[in-house]
């Protein structure tokens, strides 16, 4: 979480202001059910509500540096300043009782966030998939023009794979939508089992199955992986928009706002610095679910190992997915796509893509399938060589015409049949956000 | 994949016999899909069928040392084995289609083989959880001794963990459950989506949303990183058993076969060994996992980069997981309990863990809650640093007896009300797999 | 880089204030060096120099905000202050000629840092090895207990271990004291070569040996895993701290300050906090080390892709492992050593840890390796088994004796015998730092 | 290790008949250097050696099945073959002495084979480099046209970087060029410092400083975190290919084979699938460092959790990265450059990338900074959006030639003065293997 990559709500959400706010909303949803089940005096959360208390974050930390604990400290300053009703607050639960269902609290928060800028991205690239549906492109494999595709199709499989990154988002924050209210072994020992349904209901969580002290680290795991999966599928659309404003390429670029300058030394570059960016912040997403991954092994009842990892990666995982969220949503609305580059790249090959249609046809015939690819891949070598022009070449073949008339070779060079699915493949995203 | 850490139905599943017959299945279920289309000649698969085909795997790796294309090289084969009819096999097709689809099936078997041993892994810790729901034992954290479980509960939280496992296994078969017949770079432009569908549905698989010319790799970066949270949750388990079977807790230890060696040099170990070696094969999950994830970017409509990576981790991964899961079934249900031992060691610190039940009725007076704490603390340092025995000096502590009678003090060294809860909570796992 | 884990210092090195300064003395630095090859009017910089210009971070934000180019900001907030000379700094540069020779001056410092603290560390370890050298302890493998080691020995291991860090913080310092002023793409188009290391060597620091238009990033990766390395031994040290620490162990623990509180609810847990939090760290650096091995990748002469990664992980990972070198430290000078305790579990097992030397003495009687050793565990597995006395056990066991009289077997007995050589490897660290 | 990216020099390193044959020579030379100090009949190891022992793998492995032990495995195996005298090898000794000293064996054998392979990676490339010192291209950073270098210039880059390879791998070399010979658990119980040193050097190993068990596993994290930083430096070359080969750029290609087909479905596609395959395994690097790196935290004086890990990443690792700089430096002998399309490409924006001397010239005449830069980029925006020549353009502006006659606007356009250091660079790596 550095303030560059740290949208305004995430700077809120992960401020101590709100983990402090979080903490006193749990103890006193705790103290409410308690005082429901007749083990705290009726009353005593509405009083210490009705105080308002102005918590004060610097306080606290004076208080830790001296008693060395986080919760102890927030609790004695909360004592000073709600008076003898807060002795009821924590009662009879574990620093993580409060910890991990405040954790609880503030990730789903942060996943809602992430889930809402997720259906955002899809629905900008749903759109610009539907506007660029037709417009024809060379797919590339291998970096290779391989056959046509259209700059809507490219986008489409984009938004297919940035809507699962919604379902999976769903599924993560589904994950750790678990509190857990059992004292200091999950046993509730002075608390009950209802108890802790209660009070996490008005939060919006449920018990964890089975607690140790802590809710389980499994849970933890599996968010921080899903959010670096959903980076990896942004930082495949940064890629290829990098691909595609390269010089040679050019067919689409990053818009590029008035003042803005490309580069210290050289006036003339207009390069694609969001989706470089993009890319390196994915790589942090990974480094970032790795420790999660290792903390799922806590020692016996829980050991605090996780503490520190997830201070950390909690606010700078949210954080910077929904940052990079933001900036690709931005990205894809801001696109600026060339079409008739697009189309003359599209020709650059001479309709050479069109050659698998031509072994097809060769195979239809009755050739082997491998006596085709020889017939056809000679001539595709000799465009490729000689710059020979691919339909004519394959015309004056005699092997090819033998075979295959004029007609049947010239209907193989058929844009507008090759692509004849776009529309309909660009159509299966149009409803995924 | 070394014979070592290889079950049998692993080794045969990711065998060169067992690659090429997927190959061919899927070749031929796309052939059947075009014979119904009208695009190949009907009864043109059923008469491969028919000839049963001996691939050898030999072979095509000795033509593909000349045309240095694994696709090209099998299909090679297949028309010198099955004659002419070959020919109409892979129309239309691109290798991916061939190579992702059967990657896909591959996988699924793989996942139906995890999801199986995870239940039995699974029904293994339930089992024993429940025969040891009400045995006491000190729970734990930090290492250091906190309130009383039940050995039972530990077992069962692992049981939670590992049923999330299942339903984790289940999402990740979801997620590759998906296959692709669309040409070269997914635009059907010699086939139609109607043939994908067709063909897939007999192969247990669903067509990609927006395919490129592969199935998009997010599905396959989500796979590996459940394997590695599942791998993680094994590894938690294997951690405990590990501190259980340490010489100075004794309280559970690995079963020890007959003839069974424990060093070279010292005759008188019993070592973890299962346990040392799952928590290894756990961290190489977690290796196997990230290059999944860096293979998600792909170069438009695909670079070839992650296939290096997926013919080692598809095999390595699966592979892993299922020896991990083979070996933690049979480490639980093998598990020696000592419950003598889980006494003693609950015995060892003289009741210090009801110094909670005490401070509650201590703050139940009316008492604050740090002045409790610290009352209770200065007679929990002194057992702790002189050996006194708690309940006596509590007893014998004027500011204590002077708010609880001695009545109340002994309430609190109550072990079955602390464990009053200890088989509610085994009992929400019993259905769980 | 979270308040709670950020020396003072590194917070410093890490300011906008500091990095603004670097940037600001590189540019002099080049300028002087061009003054020097006649490409600008000498006595540039001095005149900048003596403005004592006072640069205003929030101002570089601003101005960044409208041309979107951090260094183009910089530049022109260096204009606004010193007026019509700044015009010829950065003169035939590039923004990466001053932001990686700037990056390598504060990495340069970091490492600087970090070295210095292992240094102390190291010297920690050393002492307290020196202080326990010959205090008896039981060595464990598997967390069995082995053969006797002295706690001393213990310390040596990781002190050694650490001397080690030591080494690889230099290398990993050499690797990064490079800095490049060498133009657009490192060909010197408007500097010539001998500028370079005449402003490099101002700064202390050497030229990239080919650059791109930027230093390679395998010395970044270099870096980073090498902190990921020396983070590796912390975690080994507090892993151990852990285990010695634990109630049933109780060897060693961690110092306890006045007012320190274990436990929100058990006020009698003393809990090893410190080297749990460090374990967490150590994940944390290897989070950060993966991202700096991605980035070595970068496309062509450079993409800017690294930059988000080292904007997040040359201040964190840096200041992650000063803060665990400071807290490790202290932790090994306040460790509270408990020397009755390593005795009384070092004869837990009666002696059972001198079977080896048994073994030995039999196979020294002509005895088969193997049949000796059936010899001795059969007598060790009844000491475990049944609580028999292991050395009265040997004598009574006739196929013993009959090889080996009551002598031979109770000089197999001996402690100083075991430890003789301990004294001598503690010494081989006591000059490592 | 797979056969397919398996070298046939690994194959045999890692094969179970060296891995024996390391763990007789070990035993042996420990055996020998007992003799020397006598606690071993003098020629027993003579004797042992002149029986020519044929080890048989399957016979340890049946062994190995009752005994779950593989040292113990081992020499029962050899008791069978070289009867009484067999009794005397592993005196004193814990299979750890055994394992750990065999691995540095096989590590080094491993290195010494990766550093030969590097070597000469090194060398393909300074050759080419020479070859191409001369040779014009545009530089790219963000992939866009930034100024001239030359193709040796970019290859030296790669020389450079993977020379400093080289010294990791050395460097790593020596790090796991340690044995221990030290007993149980490293204390010279039944042993001591001068026989470990004696059997070590015959093996060309080193003594552990303070080993536990086992040698300290912060060596081997270090020597798996260098074979992923010398394979990311092999990916940055793998990944600029694929750039060079993409359609648009053409600049240069990987080797094609006569007979190799590029696509089962179009006949005309030549795709970098050399280095693709390259970036892919690349990432198994890194994958395979992780579990190294938490490999480092062993329990105590060690638990066997590394071991598992070892046995798949030893292989694994190794074998990857010789297969790696195989094929890297196959793919630099075979590269196909194209010098006429790297003069096209260069060419291909009309001068712009002279842009950085007319900004410095203009700001020579003294003019500030920020001016000139407005003053250059609207000439080269001119050029680029409307196709203008950049020459004319700037001729035609009345405020550049205010400032800059003719001349001094041609004098900027000289692509020889640009690329005058390109031979000193290339030079710089001459020497380099």
């Amino acid at each position: 979480m550095i303030p560059r990559y740290t949208p305004k709500d995430m700077a809120e959400l992960w401020s101590d202001k709100t983990r402090f706010a979080v903490w006193l909303d749990v103890e006193l949803a705790a103290c409410e059910a308690m005082e429901r089940a007749s083990l705290v005096p009726t009353g005593t959360a509405a009083a210490i509500r009705g105080k308002q208390l102005a918590l004060e974050p610097p306080r606290i930390d004076e208080i830790e540096r001296t008693v060395k604990h986080d919760v102890i400290a927030f609790l004695t300053h909360v004592e000073e300043l709600a008076g003898a009703d807060a002795r009821w607050l924590h009662r009879g639960m574990t620093s993580s009782d409060l910890l991990d269902t405040s954790l609880a609290v503030l990730l789903v928060r942060a996943a809602d966030g992430l889930i809402t800028r997720q259906v955002a991205y899809v629905r900008a690239l749903v759109a610009r998939a539907t506007e660029h549906a037709t417009t024809p492109m060379i797919g590339r494999s291998h970096g290779i023009h391989a056959e046509p595709i259209t700059f809507g199709v490219a986008l489409a499989g984009h938004a297919a794979e940035a809507a699962r990154g919604i379902e999976r988002l769903r599924a993560a924050r589904d994950e750790i939508s678990v509190g857990k209210i059992a004292g200091a072994v999950g046993t509730y020992a002075h608390i009950s089992p209802e108890i802790e349904r209660d009070a996490l209901s008005g939060l919006g969580l449920r018990p964890e199955t089975v607690a140790t002290q802590v809710v389980a680290r499994d849970r933890h795991a599996a968010f921080f992986v899903a959010l670096a999966v959903v980076g990896a599928g942004i930082e495949r659309l940064a890629t290829n928009v990098r691909h595609w404003q390269r010089n040679e390429v050019g067919e689409a670029e990053e818009a590029f706002t008035v003042g803005q300058k490309g580069s210290s030394a050289m006036p003339h570059k207009r390069n694609p610095i969001l989706s470089e960016n993009l890319t390196g912040l994915a790589r942090m997403l990974r480094g970032y679910a790795l420790p999660a991954l290792e903390d799922v092994a806590l020692w016996h009842e829980r050991d605090i190992s996780h503490s520190s990892v997830e201070r950390m990666i909690a606010p700078d995982a949210t954080t910077t997915l929904a940052f990079m969220q933001d900036r690709a949503r931005a990205l894809v609305e801001g696109l600026v796509v060339y079409p008739e580059r697009l189309r003359h790249n599209l020709e650059r090959t001479g309709g050479l893509f069109f050659s698998e249609a031509l072994l097809l046809a060769l195979v239809e015939t009755g050739l082997a399938r491998q006596d085709a690819y020889v017939l056809v891949q000679r001539n595709a070598m000799k465009a490729l060589k000689e710059g020979a022009d691919f339909r004519a070449s394959l015309l004056a073949d005699a092997d090819v015409t033998a075979r295959l008339g004029q007609a049947r070779i010239e209907a193989a060079f058929d844009l507008s049949h090759a692509l004849r699915y776009a529309t309909e493949i660009v159509g299966r995203v149009s409803g995924s956000a």
